[in-house]
């Protein structure tokens, strides 16, 4: 098993979208590479078919905080509730435990 | 803002598959259908693209071990080491907060 790095936190952000997603792709590349910067980021999955689901995972609860707050993400989350998203779900965690599994070839 | 109903568990498995996913489909269809017949199972959302999310939600930590344990669900977990997955992380979190959007026809 590979070293647990826990505690830490992820937020899982559940979506599913409008029929008009017009400049929604470029924007969700912003804003992960905007994330990336923030102080805390520790990494990003994204999966979308049906649902669409982000987990981001963060050092603190108030990185997330700062992140939710900031600017240019205030600007595409508000974009967000207007054009893109019919319904979203957003889950603060703290992640107690993790374990990983990788392939012997 | 909808009722927060925070304090339960999430697992957030995130996986890369290998070429050979064979029979693979089947199987997670009945894992989710075993998996919501569980006590304390809450609900469960999937994606995939490059890699695979899936977020199961849960009343307690012994609900999830409870899961992990299950004879079907164990032969899954092997099947899934030796034929599907080339990487899957675990991770067993306690979400704290929630919050939610719907939007307004």
């Amino acid at each position: 098993m590979i070293k647990d790095h826990t505690p830490y936190y992820a937020v899982i952000f559940t979506s599913t979208q409008t029929e008009n997603i017009k400049g929604y792709t470029e924007m969700a590349n912003q804003m992960e590479n905007l994330a990336k910067q923030q102080d805390g980021f520790l990494g990003i999955e994204s999966a979308r078919n049906d649902v669409g689901i982000t987990v981001s995972y963060w050092k603190s609860l108030d990185d997330i905080k700062n992140w939710k707050q900031q600017t240019d993400h205030l600007i595409a989350q508000q974009r967000g509730r207007i054009d893109w998203y019919n319904w979203y779900k957003v889950r603060i965690c703290k992640v107690e435990r993790e374990y990983e599994f990788t392939k012997k070839h």
